[in-house]
């Protein structure tokens, strides 16, 4: 998918809502633990129920690994489901991966060749070398971290050199490695008071925003600083939409609160002339 | 493992080798690919052959996660079989992982509760609340990266506040979070110029040292610079031994390439009085 199909998939669906997919065994509903693999299950489910109002899912890969071998299984039949049902579909692997050359390609060949992802979070600390392999696929996409949503942010993504911050370093030497139609970043929206300085860096490319709700960020913070004229956000809600209720009705209740974010996201698409 | 166990087994085994099984599926020898699961079968042998002379495995978990849940069984098989054959092995699961807090309990989890490793690598971009998770088990070590083997180190590595370089203050900064004894870094050996400045900084903790052979950097310098009073270091090699050879004698030969490094771990230990 390239930059301008996903922006006619943000008008199309009136959003720019990413759902995060971090379903951790624990938290699902009593009512699918007889089922042969209850978290895929889970997933079928929310996915049928959020999908109007989501142009992205995000699987965090962690909440997957936990289970070994099955929770890969269950990954990678959760990224095919997706894309056989819904392939509009933006499907980021939330994976934070990073090594050398060699290496990066094999985590690459995972989830871009092996799955079926059309984007894979990318941690940058090592550098160039390290993100470049997951940028040789076409219509796949890099989304780097820049500055992350937690409290640990603050511990290196601000050291500073001659005023540039590194997260800052970040933004400015990747803009060399890739494009608006390959390259996105991880902003936290809990950072939203940064959005302005960030665009002034990256004006047109997507920023990924986790951190709303569950995590303290603010919907029209994010959009009041880091919106551009064609949209050029994807806001992600885990916690806040999945695992909304835990009874038998949970796909429903989830859609609701997915709908509840479409609509406050149509306010502003509508605001800014984008629609 | 605590840190006195690893050095007395270091004492025992005259040899601070960590074998790097970065097993790509394209490089296994034909003779194995008749088998139910031929890089299984390839570590293996390659474990049986080269133990002696090793203190430490690590499994680079990019090599198994290419080819998804198959190739995750593959490393949980693995995992499993050097800790049941060689309890006493250090066991590195190299996955360079990074998350949020909540999440990066879940990866802690997947390879500190769910498979036998000892170790694990984390990128420390995310700062404190991403590493901490993986501290909170005990006789469980992280390896957090500081200064990497590769070209794109120098991208943010190097970036520089006030005197302090970006690696300077992950080493500074993590010594708050853990001890000598569930704690280390990873510091290239093609940067061995650098390790007199770190063990300023980190003069009693174990450095793991990727990038001896096939990425240049040298066993001698590394030693030089960076060896402390117990050794303080595992320096890993994975390509120069485990794909030395592509014939039937493939184990044969990574056991002989392996001797040799041990040999020359001997020599530097006998120099230093460690033995």
């Amino acid at each position: 998918m390239d930059h301008s199909q996903l922006c006619q998939n943000i008008k199309e669906k009136r959003s720019f809502l990413c759902v995060g997919l971090d379903s951790e065994s624990d938290k699902i509903p009593a009512s699918l633990l007889k089922k042969k693999d209850p978290v895929f299950e889970f997933n079928r489910r929310i996915i049928d129920a959020t999908n109007k109002f989501a142009v992205a899912y995000k699987p965090n890969v962690a909440f997957y690994e936990c289970n070994g071998s099955e929770g890969w299984n269950t990954l990678e039949k959760t990224a095919r489901y997706i894309k056989d049902n819904y392939p509009s579909v933006f499907l980021i692997a939330d994976a934070k991966r990073c090594d050398i050359g060699n290496t990066s390609k094999m985590y690459a060949r995972a989830f871009l060749e092996k799955m079926p992802f059309d984007a894979v979070t990318v941690a940058p600390y090592m550098g160039e070398d390290s993100v470049t392999p997951f940028l040789s696929y076409k219509d796949k996409w890099v989304v780097l971290l820049a500055l992350t949503s937690n409290k640990g942010a603050a511990d290196f993504q601000y050291h500073n050199e001659d005023g540039i911050k590194l997260f800052e370093r970040v933004l400015s030497l990747s803009l060399r490695w890739g494009s608006t139609d390959n390259l996105m970043y991880v902003v936290g929206a809990t950072r939203a008071e940064m959005f302005s300085d960030i665009r002034k860096i990256v004006p047109d490319h997507f920023l990924l925003v986790p951190g709303i709700g569950a995590q303290g960020g603010s919907l029209e913070e994010v959009v009041k600083y880091g919106m551009n004229s064609q949209c050029g956000l994807l806001v992600n809600s885990s916690r806040g939409i999945i695992f909304a209720d835990s009874s038998g009705h949970f796909d429903t209740i989830a859609g609701e609160k997915a709908e509840e974010i479409q609509k406050e996201m149509e306010k502003y698409l509508l605001q800014r002339n984008i629609l």
